[in-house]
């Protein structure tokens, strides 16, 4: 039988660059964006809305729920919750929406959500719930790092190379990022964090200290969630 | 002293997320433009003109010079060299100018030659002499991986690892696109051609029977030439 093919775009200013009709996309944003989102449902909450503003993430405020908006790795002033993942494990937002938006994390989401045909949640955090749903779809997947500002990140490409090895007797390989990207995780697997060291993303987020938070996101396995996309609205499968 | 920065560009779609202005650039195809150029000085050429469409092209050719011309991989009709690098081993070529256009590698100097301080032509085939003229260099490096339409290809970012292996003691890296390239160089450097055999510009290659070339194309340290641009012809440094 032939395969359903695997491929990853290292960052979503590529995305043009792939076909995206009636394909699955697992978008994912390690630090911080979908690690906080899987945490988030991990911990009860019942909807998440990915906004690409933070005038739109304001308005869903407005209307009455909870909002978290990031830019340049910090809070916005004026929502009700930042981006590390530990704000996301009070039981104040049991049963909850949130809506969202990151600088990288939902942009990615926003760029694909109208063509895929189903976008979905990936962290660390929830790799192997989220390869496990994988190994059950029948059709192309297509893991969307969204990086830095446009840019390539190593934490991203790590998540897709630790994905791709975990469906790698499910899918074959499409595209050298995808190739490169398992190379990568496969290299780094014993020693990640130290890995990281070098990353760029990773300096520029230590001068916020949060490092108990990069510790956190490169976790594997702590929750059995999958986030999808419908109608414009994460929920669980 | 504080050392001069090395940062990769996966695909000439990401160059505009780079300061290119007053850096030094070196453009890398491996498969096959650069590694024609750098083949095409070591025997003799006396410029190389680099130009964005066929149509320019066939003007330079209509005027007497030399031209190449690639699309898909293949050479265009009606033009007088391949994309061969075994095509630019001949005496004819001696002393001469040639205007050459391909789908990658041309694309990526014109995105950058307005901008730049200075660009080079890196490849396998002249690896060390390219590394040798670029410790010498007090100036920020961009290598600028040429890639398939776009995409990341495994051969450019190879070369950009094995460039930032020969640097590594004369400049920082200064982006995870960097750290990820000399990554999969270190990890593949001992089996390149092996490594490769998954890649997806390679398997379209192969199709077209040309496995005596890519290999050539993966012989680092055959010519000691630098070809660099001075007013739009490459010439040798």
């Amino acid at each position: 039988m032939l395969k359903n093919k695997i491929s990853v775009c290292l960052s979503p200013e590529l995305i043009h660059l792939y076909d995206v009709d009636a394909k699955n996309v697992i978008v994912t944003d390690i630090f911080r964006a979908t690690s906080c989102m899987v945490t988030a449902f991990a911990h009860g909450v019942n909807g998440i809305i990915p906004v690409a503003t933070i005038e739109e993430c304001k308005k869903w405020q407005q209307s009455g729920l909870l909002a978290a908006a990031e830019r340049e790795a910090k809070m916005v002033d004026g929502f009700d919750l930042d981006n590390s993942p530990f704000s996301y494990m009070s039981s104040n937002i049991k049963g909850k929406k949130i809506a969202v938006t990151t600088t990288n994390g939902t942009l990615s989401i926003s760029k694909v959500k109208d063509k895929a045909h189903e976008v979905s949640i990936g962290a660390f955090l929830n790799l192997r719930a989220a390869a496990d749903y994988h190994k059950n779809q029948d059709r192309d997947l297509i893991i969307l790092c969204a990086g830095w500002k446009g840019n390539p990140s190593a934490e991203d490409s790590l998540f897709a190379g630790a994905l791709i090895e975990e469906l790698f007797a499910y899918y074959s390989l499409s595209d050298d990022s995808a190739l490169m990207a398992h190379s990568i995780f496969l290299m780094a697997r014993n020693n990640m964090l130290s890995y990281l060291q070098n990353a760029s993303h990773l300096k520029r987020l230590k001068g916020l200290g949060i490092e108990k938070d990069i510790e956190f996101c490169m976790s594997p396995n702590l929750y059995d969630v999958v986030p999808v996309l419908k109608d414009n609205i994460l929920v669980l499968k």
